[in-house]
């Protein structure tokens, strides 16, 4: 057994460790462009080995756009889908923001990513494709919340679930926007938190 | 005085004329890219003269962005701003909705745009702009209406209705999407009305 002490250090080594391969790989393709980069420069200007490299992002596609945003535990979706209330999209907001609030996201690292998948026509494919996949996901879970409130599945109910979906992604992504063109002084919590209140607000139509 | 006989013909013959030339921009600038293409060259490719392309679209980057999206009448956001009731979501939806619910926009040329303006870092950027802009406007329009209905100043009113276009921005955005997907059969009209009754589902909590 590992003593807890000898985890956490290894867990802030492996911190460390992604973070300097990730800035030398952004730092590589912002200068050169994404397909000027190999992942034999990324390791040489981090000084690790292609094997290290592949076991922490599995791809040079992976070490530039970075992780999918983390999700909701199953727990959580659970008690979203049985939820009593009438706000859907209100709780949509606040599952999403409750997965992602405790993150502490580099803005660097964020702005030279997007710079990056606008520029190429390649990751950008690739990241909307990994939108598109973790939308449906949730249209699914918005739909079983739905159908265990009693709603009849005839009256257009998937259409209102992707509708859900689509205001509450744009709400995370006025959230990022505010985050990251520091137009607020807030930590993710409090940005999140206070997009919440506004969406309840909204949506109670008080 | 002119007949309306004659001013109908007028009309329909400068519509004939702006899309001969729309088309040809868009054709000449997806095959040499923006920048490869010359005023002169859509000219001389919609055999019109340079005084008639200025006067119709008065720059190269008019004629591939195109307009900008019709907007309401004094009236309807004078109607707007004054009406009673909680969903102003659901009555912005609805006011933008029935500014463009009667165009017919070609998915075609609205295809080659989207294509252009995404290559395109310097359409991009004034895309970005020109919505900006529009969004700015409607954030005081909404700010209007919830001053109208005796909200208090003092409560985040700005961000709220901030938060509020951001929303219906989505809506229209997603009703875009659906229609020059095609993956719907509706006109315009249908996509926004179906559309306006799902946003009227969720923020009344029906």
């Amino acid at each position: 057994m590992t003593h807890p002490t000898d985890a956490g250090l290894r867990a802030r080594k492996r911190a460390a460790t992604q973070s300097t391969i990730e800035r030398a790989a952004l730092s590589l393709a912002l200068e050169h462009g994404y397909d000027g980069v190999t992942v034999d420069a990324i390791c040489e200007a981090s000084m690790v080995s292609q094997r290290t490299f592949f076991n922490y992002f599995g791809s040079k596609e992976g070490v530039i756009l970075g992780p999918p945003p983390p999700m909701p535990t199953d727990a959580a979706v659970e008690a979203f889908v049985h939820a009593a209330g009438h706000d859907v999209l209100g709780d949509l907001v606040s599952l999403l923001a409750a997965a992602i609030a405790d993150g502490e996201p580099d803005r660097d690292l964020f702005r030279s990513r997007r710079v990056l998948i606008q520029r190429t026509p390649e990751l950008m494919n690739r990241e909307v494709a990994r939108m598109t996949e973790l939308q449906t996901g949730l249209v699914a879970i918005v739909l079983a919340r739905l159908r265990a409130s009693g709603r009849a599945d005839s009256s257009g109910l998937t259409e209102e679930a992707r509708m859900i979906v689509v205001l509450a992604g744009s709400v995370m992504r006025y959230c990022l926007e505010q985050y990251f063109s520091g137009t607020t002084t807030g930590n993710p919590r409090e940005v999140l938190e206070n997009a919440l209140a506004l969406v309840r607000r909204i949506t109670n139509g008080s």
